[in-house]
């Protein structure tokens, strides 16, 4: 059975096919937030201080950390990128004991990432490009980690499927031979909006299905991308979501502080038997209660967690270590 | 490609793999209604019209008509429930142009209702049970209707999913000893509440696939039963829908005037390209914002539908023969 193993210091979350969906929050990312960027440029780490708890107190659990900002005073991102990118990671760490995805397009930062990073973070990530492999498997390898693995290539992002299957096999064959195993890879295969591309939906689904049946491999994604310039776009997402579970998806790179999201990601566990006696359900559902009566859902999360021994969660208090 | 046709004195809706999913309107039903078992014995068909009504504008494409209600002055339901089922039936069809599904566990009331329905109905139900399947068959047969089959037979409802894709097995197998097709046959798995058994759901979405795939068969479902007992039913329902929709199940028998089932049922549509441009998604969208600004789920639906030409929906209007 296939099992990616990430740890921050003292916990072990488990990626797998058994597993509550891996929900990993996506909001620490300066790209496309003008106002974080400049912050982080200015010094001022108080909204990752924010992201990095109110999206663990929603049920993320995982951080995936960006460092892509290109600041003002200095456009070239291979130098500013890797000191900025080992900061975050040390003041994420220190504020929450979860696994971090550690996110970037510049090699030097993911490995001042790696260099700086507790336990095993996930890699984000490879792609089927040819440098891409060769800049960043040695890495994987190096330090022990699993990976994203992007479903496109030298020639782009296909629009069939069955190639972007064929550039996910290709990134897990040429992983086996840097001796890095198919459940130490995470694919994306990479979801197109269903308002451009119809068959959008059904890609996703059939491709999971493939990707955990024949390569053996857990599955992420960018999973609003689904409801791009679409109205109403939670519905959409609400409904992808669990959709997605069911066809096997196991993790996605998303924002966990939307109540819309985060309860329909909770009844597929409930409805995939991976929430034992449904005590998630409940829990959640004290904390939709709270939302119903005006509370906001990072507070209300964050309050009935705290009603909870040591504010943990149940599911990562029993995936606890020693 | 299985395709169940039903229909209304002039309109058609198919029950198909590649069809938007049909929802069944449940509410006529005085089953568990006392207020509404007191009206119909006291000949006051108020709430018959406006459940008919109300389900339509909110996207039910068929109604089921259920006139099982025990009367004070005559418990003998095989003397009352024949006229009842006749009047109900005259009724709703003078009031909407949708297919009925004729519900009734007494022989005698459907086929007082299929004497009087127009077009082509569905017939709910049939079971595994011997004498049940020697009352109905034959009237499956003479009216040549679609049936609902479910799986139970009269060693009762099998936890094991195994027994009961045996006892729709040999239903469909009955069946074609009548003459009566497989894509004639909308097998009911039964859902059991997933809170008393944590696999129900895997069980649903794994018998829907073989039912599928080794029966040929479409596929219905008391959708709500999944989330028996559990807080925030509505939140699990509208998870299990898109996930059983994504499974292959293509219908439901359900309450139709509720927008958070809706919204996913139309956002799993959408997700399956079933739902040409996003055109219904949208439509949907503009009820949701109407939601929103405090108007009820069927007085919107009813007015988005009535800013359209005729009041008909899009797919409705598509589907219309002649």
């Amino acid at each position: 059975m296939t099992r990616t193993v990430l740890e921050s210091k003292t916990k072990t979350v488990v990626i797998g096919f058994d597993e509550p969906f891996c929900v990993i929050g996506e909001r620490i990312n300066p790209t496309g937030r003008k106002k974080l960027a400049a912050e982080l440029e200015a010094g001022d780490f108080s909204t990752v201080e924010r992201d990095a708890l109110e999206q663990v107190a929603c049920g993320a659990m995982v951080l995936d950390v960006n460092a892509g900002v290109v600041y003002n005073s200095n456009p070239n991102p291979n130098e500013t990128e890797p000191p900025l990118m080992r900061r975050m990671i040390e003041l994420v760490q220190g504020l929450v004991d979860v696994p971090l995805c550690i996110d970037s397009s510049v090699p030097g930062a993911l490995e001042a990432g790696l260099a700086i990073c507790e336990g095993r973070p996930l890699l984000n990530s490879v792609t089927g490009e040819e440098e891409r492999l060769e800049a960043i498997l040695p890495l994987v390898k190096k330090y022990n980690v699993p990976v994203v693995a992007i479903s496109n290539d030298d020639t782009g992002i296909s629009e069939d499927p069955d190639v972007r299957f064929s550039v996910a096999k290709k990134i897990v064959e040429r992983a086996a031979d840097f001796g890095i195993p198919a459940h130490d890879i995470v694919v994306d295969p990479l979801v197109m909006p269903v308002g451009a591309m119809a068959s959008a939906g059904q890609q996703v689904f059939a491709l999971v299905r493939r990707l955990r049946e024949e390569l053996g491999v857990n599955t992420t994604c960018g999973a609003s991308n689904i409801s791009f310039g679409l109205p109403n776009r939670h519905g959409v997402n609400a409904a992808f979501l669990p959709m997605a579970i069911g066809a096997g998806m196991t993790s996605a790179i998303m924002n966990p502080v939307r109540a819309v999201e985060m309860e329909a990601i909770r009844a597929a566990n409930l409805l995939m038997n991976n929430d034992a006696n449904g005590g998630e359900w409940i829990r959640f559902s004290r904390v939709l209660d709270a939302v119903k009566e005006g509370k906001g859902f990072a507070e209300a999360s964050a309050e009935v967690g705290a009603s909870r021994a040591g504010g943990r969660s149940g599911r990562e208090g029993r995936r606890r270590r020693g």
